[in-house]
């Protein structure tokens, strides 16, 4: 077996040998939905690559927890992936808008739900190769039920589930959405008494 | 509190007014990366709506755990998030490849290593709601050095981690790539013997 640095070493050290450094942007499609561009880098040893991407404004998702500690999720039909999919509520990042504001402006449009306490569970980045988006994620607790008020066009259906239950679905890979993954995890942590949430 | 159905019972249930059929397509871009197309879709109740989207042929994700239980990871700068992020090896599936293979080969270009046991990890959709990417998980034991075959351009630093070194640097918010957080969902469960692999 070769002697292989630690992570801790290598990521104490000097990684300016990875950076790469915009150039030029070329707009290449700015669409309701997808704004994607064409940058032209330059890599260390005087390369240079160009990058597609997307720019994304970011979204927030939520996982809003029930008094009797089953939590809320959403389905939804994905039409990039066709298929049905369960998910926790998300949304993008309104222009200007706080993102702890959009945690609780979607909870609310998309559950109806609003919630008296809150924590935030660090950051998904969703597709590090080619897109810029990343989702906060939050726990929300002592939920208050309302109207939900959603986009036209957004059809879901809101339903309640067990926490193992949903690691049982994401086990037998029923439950495949990256965020929903990433928020499962910290699901995982905060009920093996591995994470305490700082509640505001 | 209002009366939520399950989970359990809305998944079982007639789902259909939630799907949305493709009435036609029109292509944005093709470059080296990126393929946008814009559908029209039927959604129920003669509603139409454009759908913006990645096309991508999918890609493989490998944990691979050494002798020791420490496991490799890849530090490389990621663009579109302008930050030099911490991940698992991982790449596209080649035209006409099969998706372990994939695996396989993604393992032996970055990391150099092959691989005397794999069991499959589930997918990871990236995201739904602008890309059908998924990507194919394995963990990957009996690990056999050799020489690593980087795709021009491409630059990384291969290094080993604890898997609980791992947990705390995301729990700190280090490590926020998506694929990356699914895998240390599957690891989670592994290691807490949760989730039993069929190791081929």
């Amino acid at each position: 077996m070769p002697d292989i640095p630690s992570l801790a070493d290598v990521w104490r050290s000097d990684l300016s040998h990875l950076q790469e450094t915009a150039v030029r942007r070329e707009e290449i499609y700015r669409g309701n939905l997808l704004h994607v561009v064409k940058d032209t880098v330059d890599l260390a040893g005087n390369m240079t690559a160009t990058r597609e991407m997307i720019l994304h404004p970011g979204a927030a998702m939520v996982i809003p927890v029930l008094p009797d500690g089953r939590v809320l999720v959403e389905i939804q039909h994905r039409y990039p992936l066709a298929e049905t999919i369960i998910e926790f509520p998300a949304g993008k990042v309104d222009a200007g808008e706080e993102r702890f504001a959009t945690a609780q402006r979607e909870l609310r449009e998309e559950t109806g739900f609003t919630a008296g306490r809150w924590a935030y569970a660090g950051r998904v980045a969703l597709a590090a190769a080619y897109s810029d988006e990343r989702i906060d994620m939050w726990l929300a607790t002592d939920l208050t039920a309302g109207a939900n008020d959603l986009d036209e066009g957004e059809l879901l259906e809101l339903c309640a589930a067990g926490v193992e239950e949903l690691m049982q679905l994401a086990q037998q890979g029923v439950i495949t959405d990256s965020k929903t993954l990433a928020g499962l995890w910290w699901l995982e942590r905060w009920q093996s008494g591995k994470w305490q949430p700082e509640w505001r």
